[in-house]
């Protein structure tokens, strides 16, 4: 079938590539529709990797999906033939300790689409279990569904953040994931929600199409906000806003931890004892997909400005070239199946 | 000073009182503008006792209210003469073991406003703890303030029923009670907020005024509503309903206990361990006024279309005579000072 | 093989019965050498039937069991043969919503040895997912084996009390799982630990075999406990207890309900509301055998105490008949394989 | 009064001192009997200053005290003359936000004792609230009253750390914090806890006085308790247990800061979010000395072997000195008053 595979690195191209995949009982088959470029495809595309994640195969990318279902399983009794969905692309072992424990985004033998060895969704079809397949309520569309998966991590770090009801939120970083968990923190309970960025233009944009939601502070600025707020958001993964994010928070706060440093950072543990913090971290999400699309579906979280530019899928190949730039105007990058 | 004076059972009137209060150090001064009346207060007017509170002597009514700081203590330093504001009307002894532990609502000492033998709030003035008097935003009105007490009180509900983001839930009962709770849920992170009643013409009105925020769900339908939301909030006070509740929560999942019984009531224990679940209980509120005030201004919690009806304060006697003759139009019933 | 068969009400017998199990790649196959002897077992030899749970065939009794094992799956890595191990007898469906979400006690679906139609473990072998097949630590030995069963209902109660250190607590019933109840208390972080029932009998059995680890407080004394302790643990099931039980508990204190009622009770809803209680429930348990070995391995638990009577396994009627006279001088009856 | 006090950096003398102290009407004045010496009374001693607190004047020192009661305010009712009691030694301001709150020791306008401007308990005779004095039980002796004080620090951790019963906990260094912590976190339902520290001498120490309650760990060998802990005590302020404390805990698990170091200290930020984990912090304590006392009453906190050495108040300066050198077989060295 076609696909967008990545031969190697700084290498990607649409080919043939032959991937045999049975349907189980309980699996259906999944013809994608829109697909999301996250960061981490960018990133394999780029370097071949991430961490000890090393592409040695050429590997198809993408694992942002939504799509039509096209065959279902002999046990698949809640999706039939056509129904719009979109996909969990983590694939748990059921009989991990951790899927046992209902945190099946910790099992170490997670299959996750476009991590390698294992295939993305930029394909013509893909097989996946039912149990991780969910219908778009009718109001959802293609590519809203798409961006379930980045959202859902923002509404992970909200879930995580034991959020009480009037809380205020700091989100340091305003890339895509820092965006998505401002969205999850308003829709979730927080009353004012603050969202800083080193990058003036990565402010300009979120103020541009989320003007009202959330409150851009200057990067300059944001000290003011010291002992401020109940709940600091650090979702940059730089190493300053991780040695700064506890002067933010009120005594008896929380951090909930989302962007992944390069290399362990400095951590003020005295300025975190002295306020008696809490620090929540998260890895990807679980059980958080329905309720993800139950909030967009309400109106809750509103995610057509999250994409800003948008790709036939005959020309994806630009598409990555483009999110790989880099451009101070994009969030999200959508790709659409003709 | 002139004030709306319960006399003894059904006997109300504006007439001059004279109460000494002297201002603390940590006290304001403040002019009510708008009060409400709380079906509280109507009880007491008709029956001259709540359990084992008993009017005995004539009491001032009133405990939702705003108004202006007209004269602070010594140490007052967050408040000043010509603030907008709005009071929080249980003041607990600081010395009790509750406070102390930070759960200052259920301090049996507590003084609340029109609970006898406590005057409350419908005179010229009162004096008030500064740390239980709140500023009102510029964008929320002296109508809105008079009514984060009755907000609250839905806003604790939402905090003590531990809302995951995206929770559906079903709120039993649709008075005023079963309405703010529906609205703190739908601003504290639920995705899909039901409320039902036994009475068509409660469920009318709040589909007319709060529309498309939450579902109205006949009291014939709600059976459908098996094993199906994640929190079902008692907010009736009905029997019937307390032996029902723990039909709609699904596995593990949460029911919050807010209205009152008029005596102990059959509870369904089997019910409710087969399905593993929580009951929460609350009594008024706590560390809450300044987060429902958030939630007013961010325009969260859009509080506007709860006041049916509004009297100026010389026709307080008519307007408790109208909220007691419990008209199936009304949800709050407002006096404004002139 | 041999096993102990429930033939109708009132008739039970040892005899050949044939049971077909397939050993799947996760199962083992183990023989059973010590069974305790539950209420309910009990009430199926009296009435056939608990709940909607009717014994319509024959069925082999038994549920709580210790034993060794004598052959393994294919995948069956983390056991082998000659293993002494203890049972979970509730086997979830994998592909349960409840046991994605880490509840797996609460999948409808769960198959429970000895509850109609499922046959239970007083026979010559059974088969078992590997993954609810405990290996008992060298200091544990099959009687206390199968008592992990029993305790583990009281570990899940204490799990779900939410504990705080040195909170103290009071258990309603003195029955064996009020006793499980207290000793999983005292063990989970629990100070003082009283225990009251009606029967001064069964209370001096507790005070005789467990002295000095919890206080047992007589029926007419426990009114002395007014607002006295953080939680309340009603295990007895009986209608005045229910009723009785949020006198005991603190304002903002907190109840577990495990005694099943046979019908629903009343319940002082204001009492609980007025002091903003919490009720928790639990039914059976989940994720708690492995824990409660390590209580009873590290000696936090020591549950010798409990096993009043041991019959051999060629005594099961007689020992069966002993239990369902209700003796006062016991607790728990062990049968043990020869 | 006599008193022993700090004249400067590295000058302690026993001599007479005037402390003007008025007796209000909930405080009681005690006479200590029972100071134990902390870290922080040595560092002071050591060097005048511990970050930002610098004594300027001469201070009393210690404030882990035990004592009888001489004088009892106006307002007190649950304690009189004669009583023998423990003290906490921070005093909050009950109009703090904090207090209100149900966080005092977070309150950043504490005072507590020997932290300078505030003189320490080592004199004749202290003035204290009533609120925060707790009679000791019958069976808690004078120097078991002065030992609350550090033990309420582990009691916090433990606290803190949300233990679920049958959670296994390791504790990252093995001085006076890491045993009480170790200590709390048994009696508060953990049911293996393993100790480890870079000092053999501390861990032999350990294995001598507390031998079979906790499991000592040497340096070398615990890199195998590698994701196999549920929670992990951060009691060393070390920056290489810092770095690695991470690995230790189970995908879900927790950690808990205690131990303060010298300045920020680099944090595996991605290895804390690969396994979800969720850090916890503690300062001081807060309502946990009654609780501390209750655990030692009933025997589950057994504090005697903590104290190694035992000085009378005229030998306080050889006290402070011994304790000054750091000597690896004492954990805490306490003052009795003749």
């Amino acid at each position: 079938m076609e696909a967008l595979v990545l031969e190697k690195v700084n290498q990607i191209a649409i080919r043939d590539i032959v991937i045999d995949e049975t349907l189980g009982p309980r699996d259906v088959r999944v013809k994608p529709v829109c697909i999301g470029i996250c960061g981490s495809d960018v990133h394999y595309y780029l370097h071949g990797r991430i961490g000890d994640f090393v592409v040695k195969e050429p590997m198809v990318l993408g694992h942002e999906a939504s799509g039509i279902v096209t065959e279902i399983g002999a046990e698949v009794t809640d999706l039939k033939v056509g129904d719009r969905v979109c996909m969990e692309p983590g694939i748990p072992d059921h009989n991990s300790e951790e899927y046992k424990l209902g945190i099946y985004n910790l099992d170490p033998a997670v299959r996750f689409w476009a991590t390698p060895p294992i295939h993305g969704c930029m394909r013509e079809s893909v097989v996946h279990p039912a149990q991780f397949t969910f219908r778009l309520p009718d109001n959802v569309s293609f590519a809203e569904g798409a961006l379930v998966e980045p959202v859902a991590i923002g509404v992970q770090a909200a879930k995580k953040a034991q959020i009480q009801p009037g809380d205020s939120a700091l989100v340091l970083g305003a890339g895509t994931i820092g965006i998505v968990t401002a969205m999850a923190a308003a829709a979730s309970g927080c009353s004012n929600v603050y969202i800083t960025d080193i990058s003036a233009e990565k402010l300009d944009l979120v103020r541009e199409r989320f003007g009202d939601r959330f409150t851009t502070v200057a990067h300059a600025q944001v000290g003011e906000l010291h002992d401020a707020v109940d709940i600091v958001f650090e979702a940059s993964g730089a190493a300053a806003a991780v040695l700064a994010m506890a002067r933010y928070a009120r005594p008896g706060g929380r951090i909930v931890l989302i962007g992944m440093t390069q290399d362990p950072v400095p951590v003020d543990i005295v300025g975190i004892e002295v306020k008696e913090l809490t620090m929540y971290s998260i890895f990807r999400y679980a059980h958080v997909f329905d309720r993800t699309l139950q909030f967009i579906s309400s109106g809750k979280i509103d995610v057509q400005p999250l994409v800003t530019h948008t790709y036939p899928f005959s020309e994806s190949v630009a598409a990555y070239d483009f999110a790989a730039s880099m451009p101070s105007d994009a969030i999200k990058v959508m790709i659409e199946k003709e």
